[in-house]
């Protein structure tokens, strides 16, 4: 029998968060940002969490164009060879295919598990020991995904349908993919038992997933394969130029993963880590330490609050922020714009991005 | 019969409106701010209504060392001559005084009339109307204040109680000044007919002030002189130093007009011009055009505004000021800080600004 295969980490930092604007922009998206009170980015924070899963030699970041830069300087650590530049966004298979396909071609027999970087983790020690749990169902040959043990009638995640136990390591069928539902939906899933919640964390050998790819979108394999046959010569410029924009534009769950469990070939893990997302600026706060009025700051910066409850602030540095007299706010203070928002209303914060957009506003979004 | 006196003008520029910040500061006072929508500042505006009653030879300002050269340039007409620049602050009586001094020694037989620099006036016709009656009755002796008509029981006006009416020129004797009164003195007050606001504008004979300031202040009449009497030459300075901070710091009400009343010489003529001396951005918002949802935008900047209602927003140039679901707020955004206050709460924010001074924060008071 092989030695056991290596973990390969893959971590997709893409999109701008705009439910967590004007804090996270276009040009600063959230994973880029200190939240969490710890003085690390979100990024480096899901790097931090690999130790002892896999060294930062075999840590890879896929970003785009815009944010190449701050990624190699927040992780000074991880090779520059493992950095994947995206030419332009093309959504979550062609940035997942692309990592399977260059790391498969560097070590054909390499496990791969792709972890957002915008996601904040409760109990990492937990986290740990399912991850590895996952990556032992995946060796096995499955497409297996962390599911989320869900808390509440959650309507903003997708989820993942269960099926039967499988015979090792406590891993489940994935019985089917499910889109986000409306309430009462989400409230039947979790009094069912059987629907975890769908995190973005995939854990499989690149080879089963390479396969699965080609069996259902052979394009999209062969492109990814010209590209990653090229990735390590001087011919990588002048491939991607060409084959990167006929990419299709899908996420991997449409592409692969629905396909995939209709087939029986995907597994999950449930966990139990305390995940979130950060959706928006009244999840991060109740995700963070509050004061004795029920306040939390986020970041370091100047305030003066007075007679204010239960209040998510967000400083910044060198500016002062002073309220008095509100409560159930969100006030997120930047260096060049201020937003002051009903704490029930802040997952409708896209939409004033969306505002901004529609008014050819390209210095705020 | 002597020919008319000239209308000379002095504008008290001083204090420096803390219920209006972060708008307002010690460093930027509310009368250098262009508040109400039409881009001139409070002190450009009271000048700009004194258009009819005397150019701008005949007006004067009295203002501290912080703010002498903000007052020159925002004013160029104004003479040089015109602009008294106190060493220190001492209170109004110090600052009126010292005006009247120094034009009674250019021209004895001036008309002399004190309009702060920082109040509102609606309607400004029949403003000027009410200062060239009040100016008729203060031509024939007496001191002469201009007394608003009370329109809701105002706890944070000073009022005066007036007495018979005076044989010419439609003014009243007024038979005693009172202080901010209680709500349910406010009220009686305005019920009973005989009160007037004190809006601290007064006209007089220079040399009758100067009499009464004389007779009830000796000292102080004894160092405004000795001043005067240096102000155009070259000893203005080592007089100004050797003499200024030995003025007692009271007020003019308290110095002058109190005792001028109790000895029948104060007379009042009733303004009904829409006056409102600004005292906090709820005050200023109350006065100022609103949108269709009651929303108030004070200052030229950049707004976004959704599902918001009866807010008060002073945007700055230069910065984004959004908000969302939001109601009955201040949100004042300036260069170096922001302020969100319950509506209801404007006139604590005096309170922040002590808080400020309180811990040594000079950089934003």
């Amino acid at each position: 029998m092989a030695e056991e295969p290596r973990l390969h980490v893959v971590i997709p930092a893409g999109g701008s968060g705009t439910r967590l604007w004007p804090l996270s922009r276009a040009s600063r998206p959230k994973f880029l940002h200190a939240l969490t009170g710890t003085g690390r980015t979100l990024l480096q924070e899901t790097v931090d969490r690999m130790a002892g899963l896999a060294p930062q030699s075999q840590v890879h970041v896929v970003t785009g164009v815009t944010h190449a830069a701050a990624v190699a300087r927040q992780l000074p650590d991880v090779p520059e060879d493992n950095l994947f530049v995206e030419p332009s966004p093309r959504d979550s298979c062609a940035a997942i295919a692309l990592a399977a396909a260059v790391i498969g071609s560097r070590e054909p027999g390499a496990l791969m598990g792709a972890f957002p970087a915008d996601h904040m983790i409760g109990d990492v020690d937990r986290f740990r020991a399912v991850v590895r749990q996952a990556a032992a169902v995946a060796a096995e040959g499955r497409l297996t995904t962390i599911g989320i043990t869900p808390t509440r009638p959650e309507v903003g995640y997708g989820y993942l349908r269960t099926g039967e136990s499988l015979p090792s390591g406590g891993g489940l069928r994935v019985a089917e993919f499910k889109e986000k539902p409306s309430y009462d939906v989400a409230a039947a899933y979790l009094k069912s038992g059987d629907y975890l919640w769908n995190a973005g964390m995939f854990l499989w050998r690149v080879s089963d997933f390479l396969d699965e790819l080609s069996r259902q979108r052979p394009d999209m394999h062969a492109g990814v394969s010209r590209i990653a046959g090229a990735w390590d010569s001087g011919a990588r410029d002048a491939v991607l130029a060409e084959a990167w924009p006929r990419l299709e534009k899908i996420s991997v769950d449409y592409a692969v993963m629905e396909g995939a469990a209709a087939a029986g070939r995907v597994a999950t893990v449930p966990g139990d880590f305390a995940w979130n997302d950060i959706g928006d600026f009244r999840a991060l706060g109740d995700m963070l330490p509050a004061d004795e009025s029920r306040n939390v700051v986020i970041g370091a910066g100047d305030t003066l609050l007075a007679d204010v409850e239960d209040v998510v602030v967000a400083p910044v540095p060198g500016r002062l922020l002073a309220a008095l007299g509100v409560r159930d706010l969100v006030i997120v203070d930047t260096e060049d714009a201020v937003l002051v928002c009903h704490r029930d209303r802040a997952q409708d914060v896209k939409k004033l991005v969306d505002a901004l957009r529609d008014r050819g506003d390209t210095d705020h979004v």
